[in-house]
Formats: structure tokens, C-alpha cells, sequence
């Protein structure tokens, strides 16, 4: 039976990694999954697909949108009514609303996902990607500390990535939105004009004053006002000074800066140091959905890869799946995203193409057991240890350690068995070891 | 703006857990991760989705494959080329095919990913779930060596989950093979005849012999000779004594039991212990994907489970997408069905609801830096640590550590304050302890 070949391809758009890339990539993952965990995020999971009828929650089903069905299989059983989640949000919050009871508030969940949007292919631009988000959800009432500490969960994060440095920035909608309100500007209005706001860093205050005065028919004093604190920016000390000064009285300002002063006030005890953090009451990010502090992180030397960490205090996870209230304050990583820029800028680099820390080399295959047994005891102190099992010359087998970076390499001949004296060559500096077989574990760690 | 409320519901046959039950998971896939490095196979992931003409590349597209489409897309974006993965081995030789030069054989790969199969809803069975596959992966040829080794990673993982007493079963198809070509069967009928013979344990001996005999053609007493070998299982060595008996020549017959013999000499040396071992002929697995070496794995007390680890040597990997020869073989862990299986029959037990070790309680507001302060210490010795940020009293504090399964709180008034002294309360006997605030990190730890 001879097959004809069919071209292997991926799908566009849909990312996949070398080994070494892809062990850099799982390592980036588990210090985002450490770091959730160290501030108490329980970890869940949700399927890849939702009833449409769930995703549809929050309006229409957008043309981003994969659905899922079986062609082939009977007519009952087709399958259209599902689809691919395209974010974790709304999955969140059918979870929560289902297992309403079975769950503890406040409710602190992180989830590692993959999501799927339908988008027109381009360089950097994926149709499948990596969402770590974290949210605290409350029942009825979640405390504005829980706001003040996520800078903390995204410092300890960045920190530990070691991708150079990065300024999380926040602000509070409630602030502009206080001032608006003061002024007697309708709510719908206030929220259009936040949106407009939302993009003064890509079209300048001009462009925002003539959009809030013809858009939103503000009046011109209060569109430059606005313009003005949204110009605000800073260290939190001095932001807090100036805010002070504006001598505003609507209650929603006085939360918003209220709120704003909890979190500045207590970033030094959560360890999260004064140049990683900034204050910047431009930040509104267009969506309705936050209604207090909102977050953007971005690498202060690759700016243009935009917020690398984003997300925001809202009123209401699961309105669409329950009349419970439930108020809640969460973040996302797109770390596909992040990771494919990193690698691209050099600034991640590809890893080995082996876990092993190990090759323990056949010279003699008659003393099989020998090499098992050694391998056997490098595993079980639980140093990744290969054997090499193809029938090959000493030289192809070191050759072979060098290409998937295997660090060390175990050698034994005659002499060795004999003496209870192997070898040990170190690849990174050729360096070649007498160690006794007795002490195998005890020598392979402290050369790793 | 009032909206109306959806039922909260999730897709049928589609898992998910609750956070304790989701934490249980985590800890068991990091058993198998961690099993699967340890003897140096590095992870890769493939799309969720490939190509319908990449998941046909061994026949017609099956009525269970879910395929993807944006039906409100416009019509070139619909998309409708492409369906979710139904299994990883078909992901894994695009993949082998398409990275063939940035490879290094023999190629040791994991993956652990969720697959889609379109199964008609019934209990314990999923239309969603984890397969944890281990591939070995070489090109021209691979050592029979590698075979030895597998039932070693299967070993290690299942004793480290610590779910009873199991056996990992191993044949060889080319000792049935081998003499019914001996027997001048032709090939094809060969094929057939095991794949009755792997009936064998379900319909018994008299049906497959008569099913060899009228189905096969086969003689009576080549029939029964084969039920014969078939039925031979045990301990290795004696396993191999019967077999030497037995005279067969056919080059694949010495071939299958000069593989068996390879593996069964070297069980000792890589840790496997005889009593978690068996030889037993009369697994073939049905599928010819499999040429040689064949593993299932049972426990010991829920046999009813049927295998929770099975797979086999393969002739070639990708023979659909290159000319390239990749001999290889492997193993698959069906995690999600093994997990769920396991939780119903309590030997698997839901975890802590969250991950937090600590709980800083918060019993004077005015002190939260102090309380930020001691939280950050334990994050920064990696001791996952909640602060209790609602404004409640310390009775709902209490409660809440001990519904989430939180071990330890800690405590602070004014009196500690004063001297320094804080107190840590141990949820799990009640017991309280005064420690010194400035070895905070170390008296947890040691309560840990």
C-alpha cells in the first residue's frame, strides 16, 4: 500500500514552538502559575467550547467567533449549538454562577487557558492564544484592598520573568467619570467620553478636545478639564497632591481617589518598589465593563508591544447567569502574545532541547543493567537522566549530548568497572570528572 | 438596563471541576509531567485544530471530529477547513514531518494536551479530555532498547500517584505474527487473526476459535495453537522459558521474543519491580498501527477501569506527510477518564479549596501595612499567603481559612504589636503558637 504524501501544515495564525522553544515557553508559564498560587489563586479550568447560547451572553455572536459542529455524524446529533470561548471571562462567570454554592467568597481563581478568536492572519497577530487571568469575585460587596493589592500579583510576575523592566500603570474611572457626573453630564454621555479619552496617547489632546466637545457636546471648559487630569500622571505621592488640590465633591470622585490612595498607600508594604509603579488617570480602557481602578503594564524598553498586562475592577461578573451580585477586580497575561515578541527581541532565548540533565553514554553493551541501574538512581533523586539507546559509536553519543544541550555526560568503559571510578564530562566546558560510582548522585548535583 | 437570565449550563460530556477537585488534577498531571522529564522527553503542543486534510491523512474524516467554522464571517473567512485534534498522534507526525531538519533523533517528545471526540453523552464517558503521550521517535531506525525502557516511565508515574496496586501488561505482535506466517497465513489474514485473538479476554477461547477458524480460515489446530500462546501470561522469565519450548523459527517470531527478552531482562535494573510486571500474550491491540512491543496497564483493584496506559512500536510515524522513515513507539495516559474514575472510587480526594498555607488575618485596620508586610515576607520564601482584605470580624476570618482548607492563620492585635509576639493558629489541630514576628519565615515553615 503506498499513500500518496500530503503537505504537513499547520493551521495559520495557530502557534506552535520548537522543543526549546516551547520548554522556555512552559517555563514563563510556570512563573505566572507560581505567581498566581503564592497569593492564594486557586487554579480552575473550563472546556474549550460554550453553549453559543452562553458566549452569546453579552450581545451577539461576533464574527471572531469558531463554532463547532459534526458534518458527519447523524442529523440529531450535529452539534451546532457550541462554540470556542474567546476569552475566559464568560466562561468565569458561568462557572461561577453554576457552582454558585459549592464556592467560598471572596472567590480568588486563576486560569491558564487557551482561547480562540477568529481573526484575519498577520505577523504577531494569533487565532490561538494563551490568557492567564486572575479575578477576585465577591458576594455582594469586595473589598477596594483586594484592588490595591494586584499590583503585587503583576510585579512578583515580571520580576521573576527577568524581561527587563516594566511600569504598571493605573488609574480609577470613577475619577473622571466623578468630575463628569459634577458637571451634570448624562451617565451614557460620560461613559462615550471615556472612551474618547481612552485614546489621548494615540491622538493627542487636540484631537480629544474636539472629539469630547462635538461627540459628546461637552462644553469646551470642562473637555479641557478633563483633558487636563486625564494629563495626570506620576508617582503616586505626588498624583494624590495634585488630586487633592482639584477640590472635586462628587461622591464617585472622592471613592475613585479614595480608592486610589488605599492602593498607592499600601504598594510599599506588598513589596512592589516606587519605579515599577505608575499613576495614570488617562487610562480608562473603552470598555463599560470596568467600573474602578483599571491596570496597564507595559515594558518600559519595548513600549510599543502595548500593555502586557491589563484588566480592572468591575461591578458584576455573572448578571446574564444570575440575580447573585457579585463584584470582582481581575487581570489577564496574553503570554502567547508576550512570549512570541520576547523571543522575537532575543529577550527570551530557546532552552535546551532536552529536560535531560544527563546522558549516561553505552560503551559496552553487554553492561546494560550497569548504565540502567546508574540512570535509575539519577532518576530517582529526580535528575532527568537519558540512556542512549541506539546502537552508535562513543562519538555519535556525545555529539547527540551537545545537540539536545545535555549539560553531563556519564561514561563507564572497561577500566571504569573495574576501578568503580566513571567519568563524568561536563559539555559546557569539557571538563571531564573521576567520580566514584558510589557517589553518582551526590557528584551529578553538584556539577548541576 | 435590565437583562433577561440565561441558564447557567456547560456542554455535555465536557468536564470541569471544582477548585479542590481542579487542584487534584493539577498535583496528578504534575506527577505525570514530571515522570515524563525525568526520562528526558521534552514537551511540545500542537494546535488544538489542524487542517480536515492533515486529520484525514489516514482516511475519511469521522463522524466524531468537530469542525470549525465562523459562519458570520465573511464568506472567504468562514474557514470551514479546519477541526479540532481527536487524538495527538496524528499532530505529532505533522509535526515531526514539517520540523523534520530542526529535529534531533531519536526525537523524545511529551505532550500533554485536551482532545475532542464526538461521543454520544453517557457517564464517565467525554467528549473532552487530557491524553499524556510519551513518543520515542527515530529516524531510519530505532533500538528495541527504547521499548525496554517505557515500562519504566509508566512505572514511575503510577507509583508516585499512589492509586494502589497495578500491573503493567507487555507483549510482542510479532510472536503471533511469526507463526501464523510460519504457517504459511497470508499476511492480511494474519492482521485479522489478531485482531480476534484480542477479543480473547472478552468473548473467551471457544469464540475466538471458532471466529479464527471461519472468520480466518484458519486450521483448527493452528487455531488452538494460537489460543494457546495466546493464553500464555506471567511472570518474564517463566514467560520466556515457555516460549523458548515452543521451536518456532520464523524470523519475526525470534524477532518478537528476542524483544520481549530484552525488556523483561532489563525490568530490575530500571526499577521495575516483578510484581508490577507481566507478560501477556494475548494482547495485541487490535490496531495495525502497532508492529511490535504492546503495553496495557491495569490496576489491580479496579480492572473494570480497563487499561489507563496503553500503546505499542510503531513502523512509522508520518508515513501520510514525508518519505522520511520514523520508526517509533509510545504510550498514552488518558488522564481526565482515569481522574474522574479515581475521584468517584475515593482513592483520589479533592485538595484544599485553595493553595494559601497562610492566612494573614486583619484585626486592626489602621495596621495593614503590617500586615502587607508580613504576607509579602512568606510570598517572597515562596509560601502561598492570603491576606483577608473584607472588613469583617475575626469569627468570619476563622471561618473562612478553615472552609478553604487554609492551615495556618496568622494573628496580630494590639498586645502583638506591642511586644513583637505574633500568634499562629494551626487550623488542623487548633493549636495557637506565639512566635517572634522577625522569624515569621522560619516558624511557618516549620509548621509547614
Amino acid at each position: 500500500m503506498t499513500d500518496s504524501i500530503i503537505e504537513p501544515r499547520a493551521v495559520s495564525g495557530f502557534p506552535e514552538w520548537l522543543p526549546e522553544e516551547e520548554a522556555e515557553f512552559q517555563r514563563l508559564l510556570g512563573i505566572v502559575k507560581k505567581g498566581f498560587e503564592t497569593f492564594g489563586f486557586a487554579p480552575i479550568e473550563t472546556p474549550a467550547a460554550e453553549l453559543l447560547e452562553v458566549l452569546a451572553s453579552k450581545g451577539e455572536i461576533n464574527k471572531q467567533i469558531y463554532t463547532l459542529a459534526r458534518p458527519n455524524a447523524a442529523e440529531e446529533e450535529r452539534e451546532t449549538d457550541m462554540a470556542l470561548h474567546f476569552d475566559l471571562t464568560v466562561p468565569l462567570a458561568r462557572y461561577v454562577a453554576m457552582n454558585f454554592d459549592k464556592l467560598s467568597f471572596p472567590f480568588r481563581r486563576y486560569q491558564i487557558q487557551k482561547v480562540w478568536r477568529g481573526e484575519r492572519p498577520q505577523k504577531g497577530r494569533f487565532r490561538e492564544f494563551y490568557q492567564c487571568d486572575i479575578d477576585v469575585i465577591g458576594h455582594e460587596s469586595l473589598d477596594p484592598l483586594n484592588d490595591a493589592e494586584i499590583p503585587a500579583v503583576i510585579y512578583g510576575i515580571f520580576t521573576k520573568m527577568q524581561i527587563g523592566a516594566f511600569v504598571i500603570r493605573v488609574s480609577n474611572r470613577k475619577i473622571l467619570q466623578g468630575i463628569l457626573l459634577e458637571f451634570a453630564t448624562p451617565a451614557e454621555i460620560a461613559m462615550e467620553a471615556l472612551r474618547i479619552v481612552d485614546r489621548l496617547p494615540k491622538i493627542g489632546a487636540d484631537a480629544v478636545q474636539h472629539d469630547l466637545e462635538t461627540g459628546c457636546g461637552l462644553p469646551s471648559e470642562l473637555a479641557a478639564h478633563i483633558i487636563e487630569i486625564a494629563g495626570i500622571s506620576g508617582r503616586g505621592a505626588d498624583v494624590m497632591e495634585r488630586l487633592e488640590k482639584n477640590n472635586h465633591s462628587h461622591p464617585l470622585y472622592l471613592e475613585g481617589a479614595e480608592e486610589l490612595k488605599l492602593l498607592v498607600t499600601n504598594l510599599a508594604a506588598l513589596g512592589v518598589p516606587d519605579d515599577a509603579f505608575e499613576v495614570d488617570l488617562s487610562i480608562t480602557r473603552g470598555l463599560d465593563y470596568y467600573t474602578g481602578t483599571v491596570y496597564e503594564t507595559f515594558l518600559r524598553d519595548y513600549s510599543q508591544l502595548g500593555s502586557i498586562c491589563s484588566g480592572g475592577r468591575y461591578d458584576n461578573l455573572a448578571s446574564h447567569f444570575t440575580t447573585q451580585h457579585l463584584p470582582g477586580v481581575g487581570i489577564s497575561i496574553g503570554l502567547t502574545r508576550l512570549f512570541s515578541n520576547l523571543l522575537d527581541a532575543g529577550i527570551v532565548k530557546p532552552s535546551a532541547k532536552s529536560p535531560s540533565k544527563v546522558l549516561v553514554s553505552v560503551m559496552d553493551r553487554a553492561r546494560l543493567k550497569d548504565y540502567f541501574s546508574a540512570a535509575t538512581e539519577l532518576r530517582h533523586a529526580g535528575i532527568p537522566t537519558e540512556v542512549f539507546l541506539e546502537n552508535k559509536r562513543f562519538k555519535a553519543q556525545i555529539k547527540y549530548a551537545d545537540k539536545k544541550g545535555i549539560p553531563l555526560v556519564l561514561i563507564a568503559g572497561e577500566t571504569e568497572f573495574a576501578t568503580g571510578t566513571w567519568l563524568l564530562k561536563d559539555m559546557r566546558n569539557g571538563i571531564q570528572t573521576s567520580i566514584s560510582r558510589k557517589e553518582l548522585v551526590t557528584c551529578v548535583s553538584s556539577l548541576l
